[in-house]
């Protein structure tokens, strides 16, 4: 370095792919160089040849194009520790170089793999439309602490001192817990140590030496489900997905049980409790399926429903029951894992709650928002997030409208006779056919009559997709009526129907050909849920294109697992859905959950979904007029033929 | 106030004793007028006329002194709300008014009490000299919240807007502790609460109403003592005084035995678990003897020498007993009650801690600085902390010496044949007459030879006071040598002295005299413990004073229970201060305790002694070449007659 002190000259410096070039100092490490032309590449360990994360590819040769001339004589050979780090590693160090050993001797081109840059890009979702930068509230850095001298400061301010000085990270503060171990951590290699920093603001983890684990989690804590995606944050990939029963459910299946049960003598507190259980749980199950330590998780992100926030709060969400429907908070929140009860991740650990609307609409319906950036779209967009309740964003230019509709747990299978989740064996696809019934099952291609001699789909029950199918089948074969109730002659119509007076139920598979060795049914009661549930989102929906004083929608995105399940032009033949060209229906997945993991991956993006959060119009359905208007109109089938010209098109419906 | 809009007459306001003038708008509020004029009045209520604590009396008359006349019709009459707190309180309004509630229509001249000054003064210290502001981390303001509506914000980010709109206090955050309680509580007063805000950052604690209980405790880990004020942090007073033993003493009586036991399996969590208990146990007894609840505590500063500091945190001292004595922080630290395990305080408690400066020289001894201010005194100002170790600061003009000196538990009464505490009974005062002995007992004013026929002292033990008087007496009447040892013909020449060989006793009181029915001695091993004290505290004092190159110090402030029963004349026959005219030798009470108290009371204090104590140069005895020599030479009594001139001249050497 005493060299570049006498010498003056100055070098051209290429980067590929960005193109980015500059004038950087003789001398100048290729690290620091690519930093002066503003590409920041990769470092945890500083510049000590150890963590080989800033690897670069210099190209050699004449590059006319960029006037330029890159030889291997203008880089800096490898000295001992590049060498011993490229044995260690089997790398090539005439193809690849650690760019913090080499020092810039004279022009040079330079290709940087994307691995290598510190800003890394993981795409927003699969379908993939937009990309998010990779930029955690945690980050790792390897610091060299000079050791105790008599008279000196003491560890930790030691350890401050070389964080601002070797990282540029001015008044940390320290996690209190880390104060019984910084001297035996310091000790134990050196005073060369890797601290885990939270928001450039506290040290919350320190570990001897060079470390590089940084994981994080993002559950989206749903009514019936709880959903976690774990989540490496130096790469941004999913390494681990877990999903289990939200263990609230048996206190209540829906929202407003759950209100009503947390008004009881120890309601509140079992409910809270379960809730920290089952995430204490999902921690360790999904870090186990990753192999890694659930300790090793620093950073969570959860989202759900307001009444799901609350209980994990341990806030009583009995005002979310009645008018007007207040919330104890709204806001983003930052938290410490342990004051939340979260034991089986890091002691040091955060969590980070993204922030609610308002009455029904909480942070599961900010991440959908988060992930689906539908005010970004041209035209008209309506996303609905199926669940327990119904979350529903409607968007127009600046516009952001967004309601919460309680369609229960219906179309998730729950409170449907031979009801079940979509899984291998529901039945999820149903045709009438001349009065009897063809259908396809979870995990199988085929339809039950496509099968060979002696085979069968040996169904379990029904699942969401498949009641939705059914009852749109049996309306439209006659079999049911506008109301929804089996016709009169029905039963002599189709002898897979019995009538039971006024009730009756169809009969979707035999006793021996179901897994169970029980008949599977759809009931007159099963219909009347559906109706119940369907009617509930398309009056919330209903609503909002009223607020915005429209009559159509561009497009419809589906979210959450029955939005993936469903057949659109069945969702909209049950009027579940408003009209809308059937190609521009789409299921997007888990885009609470993807929400989630965005804010799990990116600070900016939690700050954006702030500010932008505030700019919902929130449309409380229970306190609208015409709510119950539109509810009692769309309980029929179909409730308007009218409002859903698209499938005259198409032929679809009669 | 719409009448000050439309009108433009300025009134002339003069506030006493302050003397404070000025010009302000016709209509304004008193309370308003005098913030122009810079005098802020305390007002929690905000101006709801309910708190009372804005009370100013209005003189009337011609004041040609002050070129002003005051008539009562220069101030608007009592309104509604003014009169209803008059009659509630017992006020007499034509001599006190509500400044919040008054508007001033002509000219006046107002006396403001000193309790409805914001800024309240206390005095630094009983002696007096200096006086602090009123200015503790926490705050009370009593704030109106509007009610919840539909669709609206939730009832944090409420509060938090009303905190910042009504109390100029942006960007607050909540601690999550009272997230499960913010609705309950604002709704059991519509909305009118009291929160809590901890140093203009977070809102810790929320009460329905206006409330105004704000209370703060300081407390001083001593390695033998705990003692804690509890202060009521909205007039300064301290409330509560109440001392305990460390129950750590059981493990090891000095620090190097704590050190040590903090080796062994178990040692370290066991004393760690027995200070925090204790601290919960001093919170419980001292908001007891206020009369107050323990959890209406809402803020504690602790300081301690950096063993206990350690120990308190959970830290393991052991690097503090070897070179180069390292701490793990020695920076001050703002912790949360409930991270450090107090449970009787508020849940959403903060904790304080002092900075330490470096090895042994903890935040008991930065307490004593900020309590004593000595590098701001003219000439040399040596300050001594005696406990089991004693603290010594040497100060001359911008220079701050510090050093810490292992004396042991010997000036305490521990391990004294029949050392005991500076209680009633305790022997603190011994003449030699003729071989015979005179002596007094703590809580008698009289000698034990002024007694009436019958009477008798009837002493308890001897502390450390006595202890002292008893080693320089035997020395002046040459029963003892230089060396401590008693001479051989000490039992011919004094009844009181038994010899056994080489060793041997003094009775200061027979059996028959005592209240324990046994004779009270004072044995060679006894002598021996005081020299070895005495030797450590001066040969502290004596390397400080080599490293600022001085012979001399001009006074001498003793702290500590210990410092305040010392007769400095003995002190210093004895060798255990170096020499000074006795005159400028004065006990300065508990400074350390009162420096925790100051750091309480004040949060610039606070800041001021975080940047004052890396002026501060540390000493480190133990790897002082110089130390053992002079220590050596130290044991002997006295061990250098010439270093003291000023008992020369008061005639007390012989």
């Amino acid at each position: 370095m005493s060299e570049a002190s006498t010498n003056h000259r100055r070098h051209q410096l290429i980067l590929m792919p960005s193109g980015r070039r500059g004038d950087v100092a003789h001398a100048d490490t290729l690290l620091d160089a690519a930093r002066q032309l503003g590409v920041e590449l990769e470092s945890i360990c500083g510049g000590r040849q150890t963590c080989g994360k800033c690897l670069v590819a210099p190209e050699f040769g004449q590059f006319p194009k960029h006037h330029i001339t890159s030889a291997p004589e203008h880089l800096s050979p490898p000295d001992a520790d590049e060498q011993i780090y490229a044995e260690k590693h089997g790398l090539d160090l005439s193809r690849e170089r650690l760019a913090c050993a080499v020092h810039l001797l004279g022009d040079a081109l330079l290709h940087i793999p994307e691995s290598s840059l510190a800003r890394k890009q993981v795409v927003r979702k699969e379908a993939g439309d937009l990309a998010i930068d990779l930029k955690p509230a945690v980050q790792m850095v390897y610091v060299a602490v000079p050791p105790a001298e008599l008279g000196g400061r003491g560890d930790w301010p030691r350890l401050k001192a070389a964080l601002a000085e070797q990282w540029n990270l001015p008044d940390l503060t320290i996690d209190p817990h880390l104060l019984p171990h910084i001297q035996t951590t310091l000790r134990e290699t050196n005073g060369a140590v890797t601290a885990t920093i939270w928001h450039n603001r506290e040290v919350i983890r320190l570990e001897p030496g060079y470390a590089e684990s940084l994981y994080g989690l993002a559950i989206d804590i749903g009514s019936t489900t709880l959903a976690g995606h774990l989540c490496d944050l130096r790469t941004g990939a999913v390494i681990a997905t877990e999903t289990m029963m939200n263990p609230q459910v048996r206190y209540g299946e829906d929202l407003i049980s759950r209100i009503s049960y947390a008004t009881e003598p120890q309601g509140m507190s079992r409910m809270h409790h379960a809730i920290v259980r089952a995430i204490n749980d999902l921690s360790k199950n999904a870090a186990e399926a990753a192999g890694i330590a659930p300790h090793e998780i620093t950073d969570m992100v959860l989202v759900g429903n307001t009444v799901m926030h609350h209980l994990m709060l341990g806030i009583n969400p009995v005002e979310i029951g009645h008018l007007p429907f207040a919330l104890a908070t709204d806001d983003a929140l930052d938290l410490q894992a342990r004051d939340l009860g979260f034991k089986t991740i890091h002691e040091g650990a955060r969590v980070h709650l993204l922030p609610c609307v308002a009455g029904y609409v909480g942070a599961d319906n900010v991440a959908v928002l988060l992930a689906e950036y539908p005010h970004l779209d041209e035209g008209i967009t309506l996303v609905v997030d199926i669940g327990t309740n119904a979350e529903i964003l409607l968007c127009q230019g600046e516009r952001i409208l967004s309601a919460s509709s309680p369609t229960g747990p219906a179309f998730e299978g729950a409170q449907i006779t031979h009801g079940q989740r979509a899984a291998a064996g529901a039945i999820e696809r149903v045709r009438i056919v001349d009065g009897g019934v063809r259908y396809k099952v979870v995990g199988d291609a085929r339809w039950n009559d496509e099968l060979n001699e002696g085979e069968s789909l040996r169904p379990t029950g029904i699942c969401g997709s498949g009641i939705i199918e059914i009852v749109a089948e049996l309306f439209t074969a006659g079999l049911i009526s506008g109301h929804g109730k089996f016709v009169e002659d029905a039963a002599d119509r189709s002898d897979r129907i019995r009538l039971h007076g006024r009730l009756g139920e169809f009969v979707l598979a035999a006793a021996d050909e179901s897994a169970t060795g029980s008949e599977i049914v759809i009931t007159q009661k099963d219909i009347r849920a559906i109706q119940l549930a369907k009617a509930a989102l398309y009056s919330g929906v209903r609503l909002l294109m009223d607020h915005l004083g429209i009559q159509a929608v561009d497009r419809i995105r589906l979210a959450g697992a029955f939005g993936s399940y469903i057949d659109p032009l069945y969702a909209m033949r049950i009027g579940l859905i408003p009209d809308c060209a059937l190609d521009r229906v789409t299921a997007v997945g888990n885009a609470a959950g993807d929400g989630a993991r965005i804010a799990l991956l990116n600070v900016d993006q939690r700050q954006m979904i702030q500010d932008l959060v505030r700019r919902v119009e929130y449309v409380e359905t229970a306190a609208e007029s015409n709510f119950q208007e539109y509810f009692v109109d769309a309980l029929l089938l179909p409730h308007a033929v009218d409002a859903f010209p698209h499938l005259d098109q198409i032929g679809g419906w009669e």
